[in-house]
């Protein structure tokens, strides 16, 4: 376990204030907060250590490839991949979903050819999806959660056909806050031949990760969520899959050869990573990553379960408030409405007065919107560094809500 | 003008040392420095202004939003685009490339449809439409360079033919420095209903561009290019344009609504740009082109063509070197072979052992070397913090170079 009061010290942001009132800062869902040593990491590599990579023999050029590409052998060590030639870096989870879109489900994938969803995936993982409806006739099935927000691993293995594919499914509902048992529903697909793409951008923040353990073909992750730069991201391809796949993005680096009649691509990963790459923040994801396992992903899970407990507890005492998402192991993500009329939206506006930063609106998951029946919801989602004082104050803003809305 | 010492000391890295001599940085055509401002703004966002942008009603998120939202129309600005609207952010002219070959090429042209390159493209303006040759049996047809280097528009013009539906060229060629008139092969183009896409990754950092004068429906930038953090970019697209193109990348943000059964896409520009953006590079991209803008576009061209023409002069008293494009009003960009066995890697060793960063190799140029009949060269490419004074060492260092592998 860590002392969360000096951890909350590496972050700058976290010390300031928001309308007067300290920030309490609950939108972890949609994007984290950084430590200190990320940004110091691009500071120094801007001032210092910077040159565009793999394209030199100068000093700088061989600095700045070195400290890029040791990258990848961290986030292999952070997912536990078998080598960080499966590792492919990109600007977050949505380019990585739709690198296996475009690269391997549209060449693979038959007219008539079925794709397994969750009701609970982020538009990440459908809208790529949508375009192989729209564009090739694939079919998308839904598999629907219960009144918790649980998954049954069941129902997703009991929706294969002989024309399914892919199933492709969230690790953690960023609404619901749910864990999905994808290792179960990897191992039955397996066995049927279909292939699993994991959306890992809320798991991987909150919990230990293991893709071998798991044995899915493709996980995502995003760098922003997990404490790194923005537009930082990787993709875990399983070696086999990679073979499959053609080139997405064309450009330099992902080449061995260019000429007028053709060309000759670079081998995985290379192949799939086009052009100047994001060279800084790739950086300072592993410098994110790195801090992040000094801290322990397992205790960062524990901290972040006496966090969702509290929570628990606390939000079920106010019996106004109808918390989406109750499966008991949850991530500590909640999202919730209020009794009476208050929009989401203007529940945030006022929790907003109180400096407390909370996501309203359908988390860009329509499909599970209308499953709840709900038109929008507020979220408050936490991340290594929120206390339960924080909670606490969460709560008081809250009862100031719905007073104002009562 | 402007003091060329006083803007040196503007960029941190340029007082390193490297191999115990002064940093020399002439490896701007791979990727340029960054100012103290760009730093800074980089390190103010993630320490006291960052949130997700799009998404949220609190505070932190207001702020980035608007922070990130506000480089639209400098980018607009800076390439004179009529509306911010017709600006598409992205991670660099490799993407934006990607955007107009998927989005709109894809759909639009048929078998047998034919693309115009020139022989010196980079392979970011080259492997995206190999990929239309591969998979949709798109014809490219190729317009040679002169032994100058340089690209008469009327042969451009010529090699247009019924079937032509893009001529897809580079405004400034990163290898030779050869300005390319795309005005008057945009002009000659349309008036035979043909699009134009220009390249613009190494002329917006040289020169005033103008998109409306141009006149071209594409005009791709990148902003680590710019002076600006890795990861940055964007691509002006025309608004009749926009309208032809179907989505690429799918995802949040670029929806207004997903069903299981459907999605509605977003109006253009936001129907290009999915999930979470590169919130923090986006916004330094916005703080670089202020300062190119602060310091004038006309005089960074006006300083840079004074180092060309000390270049030139200085180099061609170099009777063993062999400089690569020497049209008179080209960039400052210089690309070299020794005479006698030297390979340019090894010239390029020896540059770095004086602090001289250059780049060797082909430049992502596979075509354009072959047509040189050159396996690599040197590349010097200058940038507005560049000197005289630097290419005396320069000089100096090809002397040693030179007298060691005589």
């Amino acid at each position: 376990m860590y002392d969360v009061t000096e951890v909350r010290r590496d972050f700058p942001i976290l010390s300031r204030e928001v309308n007067n009132k300290p920030l309490v800062y609950l939108d972890n869902g949609a994007s984290a907060q950084k430590p200190q040593v990320v940004i110091d990491a691009i500071t120094r590599t801007y001032s210092q250590e910077y040159a565009n990579v793999h394209r030199g023999l100068h000093y700088l050029s061989n600095l700045a490839t070195d400290n890029y590409e040791s990258v990848r052998g961290k986030v292999a060590r952070f997912l536990n991949a078998a080598s960080e030639d499966e590792i492919v870096f990109n600007s977050g989870t949505t380019e990585g979903i739709n690198l296996i879109a475009y690269s391997w489900a549209m060449p693979m994938l038959q007219a008539g050819d079925e794709i397994i969803l969750s009701v609970m995936e982020h538009h990440a993982n459908i809208v790529p999806w949508h375009f192989l409806r729209e564009r090739q006739g694939i079919v998308i099935k839904w598999v629907d959660v219960d009144s918790t927000g649980a998954l049954d691993p069941q129902a997703v293995i009991d929706a294969i056909t002989p024309k399914t594919k892919l199933i492709a499914i969230t690790h953690m509902s960023n609404v619901l806050g749910t864990k999905v048992d994808v290792k179960t529903i990897t191992q039955a697909a397996h066995a049927k031949g279909v292939a699993v793409l994991v959306d890992g951008s809320q798991a991987a923040v909150h919990m230990p990760v293991d893709v071998q353990d798991i044995g899915c073909d493709f996980y995502a992750i995003t760098g922003h969520k997990l404490y790194g730069p923005s537009g930082s991201g990787a993709i875990y391809i399983k070696a086999d899959r990679m073979k499959q796949m053609r080139p997405f993005i064309g450009g330099g680096d992902m080449i061995k050869e260019v000429s007028k009649d053709g060309v000759v691509y670079n081998d995985p990963p290379m192949m799939f990573e086009a052009g100047t790459p994001g060279i800084v923040q790739t950086i300072g994801m592993g410098v994110a990553i790195d801090y992040m396992m000094d801290l322990g992903m397992a205790n960062i899970a524990a901290h972040e379960d006496r966090l969702r407990d509290y929570a628990v507890a606390k939000l079920g005492g106010l019996n106004w408030i109808q918390v989406q998402g109750t499966t008991p192991d949850k991530g500590a993500i909640f999202s919730f409405t209020m009794e009476g009329a208050a929009h989401a939206h203007d529940i945030s506006t006022i929790l907003d007065k109180k400096g407390v930063a909370v996501r309203a609106g359908q988390h860009c998951t329509g499909p599970l919107m209308e499953h709840m029946g709900l038109p929008a919801t507020c979220r408050a989602s936490m991340g290594l560094y929120n206390t339960e004082a924080e909670i606490d104050i969460l709560v008081e803003a809250l009862e100031l809500a719905h007073e104002l809305f009562a």
